[in-house]
């Protein structure tokens, strides 16, 4: 059986040869970029010359690292945010995972998922492991400390390590005189290189270079192996030599517009999908609104394309938090004189539930609007995902229970039109990507259920 | 000599005469939808059977209102969010200012300024007043109370007290039995009656009528007094008669885009002020971008009536709170592959200092912008408000400095255009109305420098 | 009809002419040594260069002034910790009542209670006053406010102003060029006076000059209004000339056994009431134990008096706080090794309604006790009290409700002996002191049952 | 070498066959009575039908489980308060350190040292295993986790690990159907067995069992293994048979005075070494007076055995935390009417650098004492602790640095008199008591140095 699949986390690292950058600091500038990522818990672990500290704890960026939670600086220092779908959140499993041993330490953090943990995890219990944590970084870390032995460095160990990982990951790892960095074999997470003034970094998406004052440099290669010491950056390329498969939902929704992805530019590749959007679901309508933040992008390539004027006609309120719920209109309103007697193309990212969608197309007739025209700018869902997106059973998927008839008089919208699978391959603009999208289409790369045949 | 004006505040209040409505909770959720208005300290008094219950501090609603500090509910409440440029921040100035007397209690709440708070306070000291707080609240408090005393009732004693007040406010009121509202007689302040299920409420902006799932009824009138209690709601007009200025600067940042002020929607306002802009200085460009949040509207209203591309180019990170400035590229960061190589239109609501300006033109130069044209949707500041808004002193502004093609070199723009004065007159698309715009001509309505002459 | 008395709190002020104390700290220091007098509440304003700056909250000294908390330093500054039997603690009634003037502020500290506050503040109140407290702190700054525009300074308002307050209380205020005390005309509550390095001091209790290394100068005298300032002190005696009648709880119970009040030593007092217990009610035992830690000294003087060895058989757990209760073996345990088979002597200070004193009585039969002889160190209460002790209804008090006879029953006590009446005059061990026993004897010197005669 | 040794802890276990005890309320009950063990940092480990759930931090057990820290109930727990010399407080050290299988949990929290964590622990991390903490109950939990491997329960798993550990400890451990306790085999920390309707606990003090209602049943033996689950008590004493050797420092200062440990009464123990002070080292004085609260059981036993009156003339401000140092004379005062010109004895438990005793000395002739003849109810530190307790550095050491005449000198004492190391055979009033001495008379009965011969 496959345990259910729940992570979805960003990951960052910086070493600095020179000493002088305040690596903790930048580590959690970085960490405010990559908060969309996972907003359940975060963590910084800092090597101070030679020793480690950590801080971690359930909550946001400026809530676990207020004034009172000062950590040390150092000249090197990986981060983590953490989204988990697991019913009890619990300090102990807010990552990095650091472990001290008798010559040094290791701080491992890690954005994804792999299908094979329980027989790994079971294997190191039956020779004695002690797990104090679900993570998979504390199970790397387990395995990583068996290579270690043998291996002698950390690079090597994390070679041969991944050889029994089976999923989508990306890597930061932090030992006293190095930070390591990988990416799973398949591409599915992602994760790149940066530098700012000398110093190396890694983070899963470039908007955390600049968030720091530095610069991309390359996408990290599926399989690859990246070391960043007092000689620079060294590449592994052992693992190497499959094709990429970025998750496509990464693309479609989790990474932030203004990062670039293997190369691609999410900005355009979302106005894009908004574009092809207009070509096969074209509506007869006065403005195209997109749902705040995620739906913008789609939103001003539907309108750029069709020439149906775009309008910010859904309000977010963004002192609102997560954990208050105090009604839909709360959290978004919508500009009653601008969609009065008007007809309404409506963009958002995805369906799940369709409960929230239902909410707005409400919100908007409420408001005045005369028609609304739900458009979605991912396929339907129809399976789930083990490479670390966490997606609900089916039974609580809208597409999976209702035909697009159905779901349309559900949303109480006056038409419904999702990506077409078949676009996704048209998705980025000028270019041919590779990409999963397994959970759109059934067609698993790799997974469980291949195994079990 | 006048004291230095400070105050933007936002002002809520609930009377539910069947008891049935959560009023403290409404009033909470009300607050949210204020926030914008004052983001320094936030309170809530609330009525439970004739008692009255006070929380408040410094911080933002989400952090001041957590679970352990519960109020209890009650049939009525009132809320204020401040906004303060005081040099130190303290919590005793934070409002509703309760008092308490042997027969019942007296909660008010106030959003505006008064230019002869001076001559009143010490005129009230001399007759052995005692001040906790620097807030007109508590001077309008002591006024009433003598009033009060004479008159026997709020509504009444509240309407000679407006005679002695000098100023831009609005005041929402509650006492045992009621809450009263009033906006000064010059209707610099708004204020507007709303409806939930029966129960009438006051607030700064519509939006907070919408938040609570109520509706709009209609905008309090320029000097008048309401009363609402369990007969419902009366009006008290006895100060009224005179024309309504509403602040300018309500209509083109203050005001969220989804309220409704003096019949007026901002957003339709503020995508006209854009379309003026686009009228009298016109861009060669390839896209207008708008700067997030505050110059998203004009942006459009620029873009539809120029016909260049709007594009979603500058991303605000919503996780980043007042308090940390680690950069600006972490608050706002440009898009590379969209504005790269890029004639740009940025549009913004207003220059103060001119410092966020021009690194907003760095940051989408440093994209790769290639012409930046900076289009603002007010016009220059040359003088102080003595109603309500902080400006501050003429040598802080970069409009009073420098002349137009000084500040254009200073902020390293390839354009720049203010809205014209005279197109004030046409902010609103196709009404007529009426505004203060003294800190934009020196047209002061009533103020200081007029009675010293 | 009387309302209920409720406070018993500590004062303390300081100045420091030289401006090299730090005043603010010093007074930190000193609400600590007077924590014991209220630990519900406490607060401090400092004077810097005549600006007030003021913390207060609910809560202990160590949780209102912790390291966020910081104050700036001033040459003067005074505090206040409240203790307050009132329904809901509210933040708004911590002192000191700050209030601010154009021509500077007032600070006002309480320790007391005024039986006639009703009629004073609704005379105020028909003026015009408001009240955003319920302190008699504020009361009093809105008469000295009044006084104090006549009379031109504070110490002469403050002279006037006590020919109007009924009472028991100590006021420390302070303004912007001084400190005032004032002790009431009966010299019901103490105050004294103390020097540190060349700056005076004022407080409930000598013990707070220890606590900052300073030394015990005096006791006020009551009715005195004492000045300290740039000049030295300076004593205003117009209210004097009454006899002293110290409330009796405070040498039995309130005040620390290290500080000695109206030239009397607490723990010498406390030691010759337990000589007086033993004589009067001696028993045929085997150990003394005192309750701790009220009750110790009385029971080492019946110890040191009966030529019974005093033991420490009650462990007080000084790590449990006042909010939690898990039974009363956890905040007092009983050494069985000491007291199994033992006839024990057990000493407190008073009985109310006798709860704690029953499980006392069981804690130490449950470890072996073969007898258990109760001594109280004070005579049973009769009546209530006007001067600002908290004593219960009558209805609740177990000396009240009972004979001797049952009450010994009901603490399943083999004896029961409480402090005569008639010794509490001998109370002080070498001279003849003067004292209010009014809740033991019903002798009122003053109060409302006198004036409604 | 030999790592500084530096724990000194509290250890609680219970378990409740019926299911009806709140065990998690009952561990936070028993941890606040054992709370003098270890003030850093303190957790709970609960056993809720089969899963785990943790919740432990840095601070004082009312700091750390405050409201918002609820845990869930279950039918068993296990507790520890931590005290640790390190320089850096990390939650990461906070017990119980709890580890998570695939078939179960196990939590672990321990009281102790042992000297040969380095090599067990380097033979682990050369097998792979990782280290996130420096605790031995981590270092316990990996070698139990291979041992189990082989053995199948805890029990026999415990027993060999046992065998491998070299130190002064006791375990409480918990697993999913049972919880386990350990006493070292030469019994140096001490672990007892209690009852509380029909449930067993384990703890390290007595005291623990009375703080939840509970009775002692009797000690654990040196190296005795005990579990207790739904069948009852079962003792393993594979490890026994070797003599006691219980710290003499958990007599003398560690354990609370109404403690029983191995069958001796602290209290009595304590007054003993006063009454063997008083024979010794007699003093020509008027009063005997302890340090509180450390010094006060010698001081009685010492004024009963002298015919000196005891006095309570140190008073400790019990308001004081830990962190807060403001003068020693705001934590202890001196009571001036008592002492002055006066001859005191004054008692307390060791001296480790001189510095606290010099003070009490300075504070007592201050308060105006004549004479002030020191007594210390320990004989002088000479050597290291293996076992647990941490005793600083020889070179910290006032006893090691001085002669005893040099060091009366010092603390300004009039006479100085130690506890003989001779007569802590004769500590117990009447039985022969075996205990470990080593850090008084440096004969260790096992250690590094030893094992390096």
């Amino acid at each position: 059986m496959v345990q259910k699949i729940r992570e979805e986390c960003g990951v960052f690292g910086i070493f600095d040869p020179s000493g002088t950058l305040p690596c903790a600091q930048y580590t959690y500038y970085a960490l405010y970029a990559l908060q969309h990522r996972g907003q359940e818990s975060c963590g910084i672990a800092v090597n101070t010359n030679g020793t480690v500290y950590q801080h971690k704890n359930i909550g946001l960026v400026r809530d676990v690292f207020h004034e009172d939670a000062s950590l040390p600086e150092g000249h090197a220092a990986i981060g983590h945010v953490r989204f988990s779908r697991t019913q009890t959140k619990t300090r102990e499993d807010a990552q990095p995972i650091v472990s001290k041993y008798t010559n040094g330490f290791l701080a491992v953090a890690n954005n994804g998922a792999i299908w094979n943990r329980a027989p790994l995890a079971k294997a190191l219990e039956e020779d004695g492991a002690i797990f104090q944590t679900d993570t998979i970084a504390e199970l790397i870390t387990h395995l990583l400390s068996k290579e270690w032995v043998r291996s002698g460095n950390i690079e090597k160990a994390l070679i041969d390590v991944m050889q029994k990982l089976q999923g989508g990951y990306s890597l930061v790892i932090m030992s006293p005189t190095k930070i390591v960095g990988a990416r799973d074999p398949l591409g599915i997470r992602p994760l790149c290189l940066g530098r700012v003034q000398g110093a190396y970094m890694l983070a899963s998406e470039s908007t955390a270079f600049d968030a720091v004052g530095g610069e991309f440099v390359r996408d990290i290669l599926p399989g690859e192996v990246i070391k960043i010491n007092g000689e620079g950056v060294a590449s592994y390329r052992e693992n190497c030599g499959k094709e990429s498969h970025l998750c496509a939902f990464e693309y479609i929704y989790f990474a932030r517009p203004d990062s670039v992805v293997d190369g691609v530019s999410i900005y355009e590749l979302r106005k894009n999908i908004g574009a092809l959007l207009a070509k096969r679901h074209p509506a007869d309508a006065d403005m195209v609104v997109g749902v705040p933040f995620s739906g913008l992008c789609a939103a001003i390539g539907y309108a750029h394309a069709s020439g149906i004027p775009f309008e910010y006609a859904l309000m977010k309120n963004s002192y609102v938090g997560r954990d208050i719920s105090p009604g839909e209109s709360l959290k978004v309103n919508a500009i009653q004189s601008c969609v009065k007697g008007k007809r309404v193309v409506l963009v958002d990212d995805s369906i799940v539930s369709g409960i929230t969608c239902a909410k707005l197309v409400e919100l908007l007739r409420s408001a005045g609007a005369k028609e609304v025209h739900v458009r979605i700018s991912s396929p339907p869902f129809i399976g789930p995902c083990y490479y670390g997106s966490y997606i609900p059973e089916k039974e609580h998927l809208a597409t999976y229970r209702n035909t697009m008839e159905e779901l349309c008089a559900k949303l109480n919208a006056d038409s419904l039109g999702f990506l077409d699978t078949d676009d996704l391959n048209h998705m980025c603009p000028d270019q041919k990507i590779r990409f999963c999208d397994a959970c759109y289409t059934g067609r698993y790369i790799a997974g469980p259920d291949k195994e079990e045949e």
